[in-house]
């Protein structure tokens, strides 16, 4: 008996989606291990007697459920497509699912359909992003280039940070550093606020319009978008549209004359249609009354948003926006965003911040991607809180990939930590060897990784203001087994196609172990990644792999008869399996 | 055992979402009949030691599923809502449910997340949509008020239709008749087409902003709007924005200068990139080549259909849109019709047409309602061709209603059959009585019901052209008993608030008797409905009706200890509950 209650289609753009205007991916979520085959039946509306049968794949398994897909291709634009799955479990049962429900006969009507592909429905991603190497700069505090800027009171480079003080990091800062980023092979900066704005993190805007002083200047920054293009890196800003900060003009005006401002809707109060925004009473973020929350839902207010992100990407040539608190912002804003921005710079990239899963602003047109804290959340269970099993780690990640779109998953942001955790080191409590396998595991999984400044060189801190250290750039200080080790895998990704956006399968999860496998396939190419984070040896069968390269090491994999290949303790293999 | 993976709940706006800024709607789903409770515990991110809960209400059940919903209230805003399920089954167990999945314990962290209420999440119809009852005129056929503007060959009236030919009527005809539309009592008219455009049906059109002169002037038409509003009638138009005519201007541009033509982008080659469009390669609706698919991923197309939804609302106080072939049109385009309209007039509605399942359409602020074709084949299948049984049919509703936002319910625009479908009385064989229990389910159901013209009088016929028969106008040739039975049902949905947008709940099916009951509910007033469409009398019991009184007959309901209630075959019972 299939399970009924775990399968999962619905006709909406989740579940059946265009990656080329004639090739459709078709999603079906199951009960674990319950279905020997699924497929999908489909046919024209106008041609009922053509119908094609395509099987489904199991790309992914959590606790609870296996994540089936196909990709369907038409000779010319997919449309007015009727479909049915046929689900057949283990017991030669089959079973018809269409849209009014199961059967036990091939339904006659009440099919599921899929409409039209216009271009605009195709997902699909700039080809520069996927799977693309992140460095995120938290700027006060990554390198000090140009004291002339420095703010009053500038501590000595590698004081204690507090959340008021000041280091003087800077842009110049950043472009005499990069021999250095070039040298570790990241791809892309994320830049945490460099607006004209109160405090150290910036996030309290004043005017968006203008790099903060202690920065630089907007010519500075032009110049330094120039010099990070010529070094092959791109930038992407940080967009702080879900508040402003006290001395914003807008809420500067709202606070002198109240609601006789023309700025009166740009702000929210507190209680619904209550209409005295008062200095008191408006909504801000958490309890800061120093960030006011702007009325997103306020057309001036979108008009304003996507006027500043258009100005950076057409005056400076960024390449995409990091958007702080995007899942606190009506989405509509999003929606106008895109639709206005991609088609005017279609190789941009947006990325929401959000804690959680992310469909919010993934889907229905809005963001690219998200921050993957969910991705973090995982990887500090297992490798530093080790408070997750192999396998439950295993769980949690194919959940995750079995909520986004296969096509999603190459651009979502995996970061490990941020400016707003606590360093991933100090979830691992300081052992760097755990650090190493999450780095290993972040490096060689789907998606683009993201490195939080300095976590290469070993810094590690509690939550801000601890996070927010300066940058180490004494050499003696710095971790150079750790940097090397970023600077590894960071090649790897970029020598093979199949680590920089290939598939992920997991292959194995051993609790008892402690051990997880996971292999990476792109066309021809095919590579395995083994990690043991156990405290024996781990011996694998290379029946498969024989004859094979450990990418890391050089070294051939054996014939299986001369014995398994052995996974030290605490140790990554990443064998590309010969064709 | 709770069957974990029948349960569903996702932190999306399908699964939380607010109805007022401090007020917010969870949902969940579970196995059919498989919780003893469920309850949600959530608390300010800000202050995690005050938890508070709140017991999930079952109010949907299908044959796999029951649907939870719990409204939650805040003396603030909605925000910073962390929050988990806990499941209790029949047999004592207890299981926590959150975002990383289910556990024994209570969860420490993994939470789902509501973040933020911004004004414009509120998800919100204007007043009077909810519940309204519509009239749906395909204005060629339903009244001939004026022979001065008759095309060329207009046949007599009466005539049998054909794809065709004309019959001659118009917006004349249609403002003769207000007072035969008061009298049925209905709401609010949904126009067919309008705007000139070739033939009968208008949907091939050829200018957006000019009423087709064989049914009157702009002027006529203003002055139509102005007399139904004096009559409290509204008036929803027909938006055929998916495509054009082949004579609409910027069409004509392009067969004329092909791809210098500063219209070429509106317009869709069939293939993918293939960049010549002529007269024989471009795309358009099903296989009519006369109704070419306008580009609605091009921004220019989308301001040219946004313009004119502001055209008809602004210059003649239209009250919304009914969307045609929504479900193709790139949903950009309602994401920006929505913000740019809602804004100006916030009491306008949007219905997008859809066959199935129109989750696409109404959610991601998209548009309010569709065209609720799962409502029309629930009620074929069953009142018509009888191939389903009362349960079965109970169950299709219910999964209707599960799929839907509770909110939304009120406004899904639930016709039986329409222009395009065969007449409901065909379905039923000409079966009168079969047809006035559908329209009895109809028009006591939550929702928008909708009339398509003649229905009311008796008309039937096979799928176009014959659904599009002239109207009966001559006494004689109408059946007044239906239309009787029609006026009655209207007057009881406006004299009864909880008919017309109270909440609703399924009693009882006995497939056994081929009966139904179910309950409409709002504030103090509780109505029950009980549809017999067995050939035996159906015994009801009374307890909790007595004292009511029946809505249609005026009979009160006798004591229990008087007897069981009697339902005659082929019978409705509306009563109105005691307080």
């Amino acid at each position: 008996m299939v399970k009924k209650e775990a399968v999962l289609h619905i006709n909406t753009e989740d579940f059946i989606y265009p990656v080329e205007r004639n090739k459709l991916i078709v999603r079906l979520r199951a009960a674990k291990d319950d279905l020997a085959a699924s497929q999908i039946v489909y046919f024209s509306r106008t041609t009922l007697d053509s119908k094609k049968v395509c099987r489904l794949v199991k790309l992914y398994s959590d606790d609870l459920f296996d994540y089936y897909e196909a990709g369907i291709e038409f000779s010319k634009v997919a449309r007015y497509q009727k479909y049915f799955f046929i689900l057949s479990d283990n017991h030669g049962e089959t079973l018809y699912y269409s849209a009014t429900g199961f059967g036990k006969d091939i339904p006659e009507d009440g099919f599921f359909e899929f409409l039209y592909t216009n271009p605009g429905d195709v997902v699909e991603y700039p080809e520069w992003s996927k799977g693309a190497v992140y460095y995120q700069i938290f700027p006060e505090r990554f390198c000090n280039g140009d004291t002339s800027n420095d703010p009053e009171d500038t501590q000595k480079w590698g004081e204690p940070p507090t959340r008021e003080n000041f280091m003087g990091g800077d842009l110049e800062g950043v472009r005499i550093k990069i021999p250095y980023l070039r040298e570790l092979g990241i791809e892309v900066i994320y830049f945490n606020p460099i607006f004209k704005a109160d405090f150290n993190h910036k996030y309290a805007t004043t005017d968006y319009y203008s790099i903060d002083p202690c920065f630089g200047s907007n010519e500075e920054f032009g110049n330094l978008v120039k010099e990070l293009h010529e070094n092959g890196i791109k930038v992407v800003l940080d967009g702080v549209f879900n508040h402003t900060g006290i001395h914003f003009m807008q809420f500067e005006d709202v606070r002198k004359n109240g609601s006789a401002s023309r700025y009166y809707d740009w702000f929210l109060p507190c209680k619904e249609k209550e209409i005295t925004v008062t200095h008191k009473d408006y909504e801000c973020v958490g309890a800061y009354k120093y960030m006011p929350k702007l009325n997103s839902s306020n057309p001036e207010v979108r008009k304003f948003i996507v006027d500043v992100m258009d100005f950076w990407i057409r005056q400076y040539g960024i390449d995409g926006w990091r958007l702080d608190v995007a899942d606190e912002v009506d989405s509509t804003v999003w929606q106008e965003a895109r639709a206005a921005l991609k088609e005017r710079y279609p190789d941009i990239i947006l990325i929401g911040e959000t804690w959680g899963y992310g469909g919010m602003l993934t889907s229905a047109k809005r963001l690219d991607s998200v921050m993957n804290y969910m991705f973090r959340d995982a990887l500090r269970d297992y490798f530093g809180y080790e408070k997750l099993s192999a396998s439950g780690f295993d769980h949690r990640i194919n959940r995750m990939l079995g909520l986004y779109k296969t096509e999603t998953h190459n651009v979502l942001y995996n970061l490990i930590d941020s400016h707003d955790t606590e360093r991933f080191l100090f979830y691992c409590n300081g052992d760097v060897e755990r650090m190493k396998l999450a780095v290993a595991f972040q490096m060689l999984f789907v998606g683009s990784p993201a490195l939080y400044y300095g976590d290469e060189v070993g810094i590690t801190g509690d939550n801000d203001p601890d996070c927010r250290k300066c940058m180490v750039w004494e050499e003696e200080k710095q971790n150079k087994e750790l940097f090397n080790w970023y600077k590894t895998l960071i090649r790897l990704r970029k020598e093979h196609a199949a680590i920089r956006k290939g598939s992920y399968r997991s292959i194995l999860s051993s609790d008892e172990n402690d051990f997880l496998a996971f292999e990476r396939t792109l066309e021809n190419e095919r590579i395995i990644v083994m990690l043991n984070k156990g405290d024996s040896v781990f011996e694998m069968d290379t029946r498969g792999m024989e004859g094979g390269t450990d990418l890391i090491t050089n070294e051939k994999v054996k014939s299986a008869t001369d014995g398994n290949l052995a996974i030290e303790p605490c140790s990554v293999k990443v064998i590309k399996v010969k064709n």
